[in-house]
């Protein structure tokens, strides 16, 4: 089966990072489609970033169904236009904060977000409204990194990332932590160690989850909210 | 004070009806900039279609904010890219759907909403409770019409409308109605008649509820989620 | 147009206070009827002081309709007795906490309070939640001093309040202060310097929102829970 | 024990019937002490009623305390002013919606509420979100008559509420059903035949609720909300 | 009136304890039978404790019904099995965490709880949110005490117990503190000394309670979610 | 990767017709373990039956561990058990209700369910607020029917959920309809047939969901509320 996993922002060097947990994650009977949503910010940070990126994304979205694709996980962890790509899909498609949120709210009755920059914070919590576990959601902490910087200084910023997961875990009373940004994911084995709580990558098991999704045979409503768009 | 009002469709016969609309609702210290999204959809309904028009609606608010705007309004009742343009604008940014759901829960416990297609249901239902006014709305009616009908087949389809308007005030306990779409405002005083509760076009109140923002010297935090983006 | 705002408690030089914060703050085409709730607390401290001071209120409200009020504005940060304000009154009433956190949750997604007295902390968040932006209210900080010294000891208290609001914007993520008492309407451009976020003084923009209520022909209906009192 | 209870309308025919209810369900060890708060409208229908009834209500409360009155029962189905008794009372007081929804949520999953008139229906709707019991509450009906009928009119108007008990018990799902005015209280063993579910009447069981809190010395807290009022 | 209390552990020690508390409650008109769950874990520490213990609590229902017990309290602050309960039970069933919560809530606008063990506080979070007061509890703190240690070693505990108790009214703004374990409630008397605000335990509470809706007549419908388990 | 699905129930018939819904999901990689909680009712009918069956059902998670077992999967609409069946079980644990709706809020903004006997739709509906989509159910549908009907009377029954199912999407503004009891998951293919949306049963995505979470490396944590049952 074949999955499709696109990364909202322009940075390929980040879908490529993606993409290797993605397929690390896939099992023998699925295929791994990594796409960029060309033309749009570098990173994802905070609504205007979103709001620019999710035409391309949605785009990335009908080319991959032409590819074969049977579902969709949108790699960034603000969920850009998730809705808007139910629409357009036939398959079923999920968000990584979605993903990731859902996973932890069955693993864990508390739990908290490390994210990067704080702008997120609010953003992540409605969110987890969104998602039903605002109650499940202890705290959103952000380590004030920019985002790219995972991927050009992460010998400098991983500490600091480390150093929010066992706060999470010491203070908030956080029996699981998640990592709020999609290019965490490459970093998982290294952030892990010394937590004392499970911390939670979204990346792999949003693949998974989608595959579990498409092979129940549990597509896209077509009709009512995502409807797909009426011609005109 | 110019205040800017954009129709984030392409139909500019559309952005024409709203801008009536709009000056007819203003004081005289008021001067309407109305902008049509140009290259987005011919009307918005629904998530993609939201999707699709965000990008050239913020472009429109920036150009306004060079042209003097102190304040923005989004003239669509699903209030697309909504927190999006609170990180681009400087001013205080309204949508339709918040600013006629504000009004109708200071003058009414409970109101009902009516729109035009079914698939719009869950989007108001969710943005009533984003607005905290979740238990105050009863019920979204959709007339099942699509939107540019009202610009092209008034005749056939207020009636239909008037109907969901009458239904709401006798079925639902509804202390007012409101309408909930932006090519509906032009027909408010037909609509009103025999409706027997209040019924709301917001339009006229959005505009004068960023006026009044404005004018407070109530304008969109840099701090947090509506910093602006980061240059990258 | 005439906008009637009334002070619950029976401190004339509070009434005054306030009604050079709502003239400043109105239009040219803007009347600023300034009533005191005579017979009532000398201040509202707490539910027991709101249930005393209503009934005075509703007085003055048929007063000042009789007089040609077109909407109304409680100058107290409580909003003691607005529903039923509402029943009184034909022309639109809002509350002052209801139009400063309406007005915070349109610039900020996160935001704060600094208010008087901490027996008030759990009033303001209850009303919070009645307006529906519980989650967007971060934290209600009293500076723990009496409404009245903002009269009689305003250069002792005032650097209390400031400490508060700079403690909100720098820990609690707050995107925005609100200034929780009307007391502090007449400080609010030295409250202001040295936050580093908005500071929200919600009495000049109360009496722009009810008049736009008002000036948009939206007034409160008078079928179900804010019909008038019956005759009996 | 004394237990006050207290109605504040002045119909003193109403007050008579509440203290023969009352009486009828405090046990050998509790006197009731019952009164009517003087000048206020004669029934409470509503908002504005309620205001005008309060401080009189208030007043009550502390002749009573004067006289030995251990605990207080607000015995209007509108708990009108209870937090400000709560504020100005030593001993626990509790409301008659609040003592009825608490007892319905504690034998019944879902219930309904039959009231009298339409405009007390999302009066008692917001009672229940207060409560915390949103979710128990199946629907609220109203027979559509004046309070008073129910004193002089009880032949007509019994058979209305008793279909409204039916209507909730087959076409809700309401497991049980709670009389909604303090009126009904005479009436319940005739209204509770056909019922075919549990139907509640809160007037003897809030006098048992008041007196368990005092009799296990649970009174109110003088710190924070319910402090007493300062002294100005 | 014969009230049934039931202790869901099999630690005898703990019932008599229980039911010395519960007997210095009840008035002259209640006899206590007082139930130990045979063949459970000896203290309830969590889901799986509360899943072992249950049948036999039924099972102690069903006997204490045979006895003429006409109402029942399951004296563990998890509430275990509360429902099921219902089910099985004809005379109304109180929990001694729902009981506590109900009282603390009507004497107090914030509350905040002491527990034994960190692995309690979401499950006493989720109870306040089940009984719809999760908005008035400020915050669960855990002493980090094994509960069998308030049998076995109160003289080291207790100081523990009462610095948290402090710790809520100084740091939370609670108003009051609900002691959050049955085995404090006979210690009741040395922990509310120098707590600065009234402190609750739920166990003399509950009893008088469960007997107010037992006297009242108001027991559980056999409509619906609490029907009997039906005959297979 | 073994994964285990209990049927809470005694019907070893039932457990055998899950087992093959399960396998017929389970990919080529995916053993299913099926047991039967041997001892308890014959069917999962509410509160009681629940409480009956759950430990005898955490007792066969033990085993199935013991078996190799790396996640489970509780196969009855009621998950019983659930937050139990965590504390005891290393491996993840889902509910098959969980599943379903998790499922369904994925590909539906709005959804329904149908189920057996009327007493499960209060269950039903806070099942979905606890696992946060209360906002996304639109209502419960019971057919009035015994769980065991499904096994023993298909042919009688199996039209009466077929009508609830096309009602649901007719009426409810559904987009899609869950299948509430897993002893309708044999009959999926039959009742799809004619809804007009989509209609989901929970049981094979619960084995992939489970698979996905083992696959992930995403366990419980044993930290808080999960943690193992203290030795005493």
């Amino acid at each position: 089966m074949k999955i499709h996993i696109v990364n909202p922002n322009s940075t390929v060097a980040m879908t490529d990072s993606i993409a290797i947990s993605a397929r690390a994650a896939a099992g023998a009977d699925i295929e791994i489609i990594a796409a960029t949503a060309h033309g749009t910010p570098t990173s994802i940070e905070g609504y205007a970033d979103e709001a620019r990126a999710v035409p391309a994304m949605l785009d990335a979205i009908l080319t991959a169904e032409s590819q074969g694709a049977m579902a969709h996980v949108i790699a960034c962890f603000d969920d850009p236009g998730l809705d808007a790509a139910r629409a357009f899909a036939n398959g079923p498609v999920v968000g990584l904060c979605e993903s990731a949120l859902i996973a932890a709210g069955r693993i864990a009755k508390r739990f908290s977000v490390v994210t990067t920059l704080p702008r997120a914070i609010p953003i992540i919590e409605d969110l987890a409204d969104t998602y039903g576990c605002g109650r499940r959601l202890r705290k959103v902490h952000a380590a004030d990194i920019p985002v790219l910087d995972l991927e050009t200084a992460a010998d400098r910023v991983l500490p600091l990332i480390a150093a929010k997961i066992r706060q999470a875990a010491e203070e908030d009373g956080a029996e699981a932590v998640v990592l709020g940004c999609a290019g965490m994911s490459a970093h998982l084995s290294w952030l892990e160690r010394e937590a004392g709580v499970p911390v939670i990558d979204g990346i792999g098991f949003a693949v998974r989850f989608a595959a579990a999704l498409a092979a129940s045979n549990i597509v896209t409503s077509k009709v009512g909210a995502y409807a797909p768009p009426r011609i005109k």
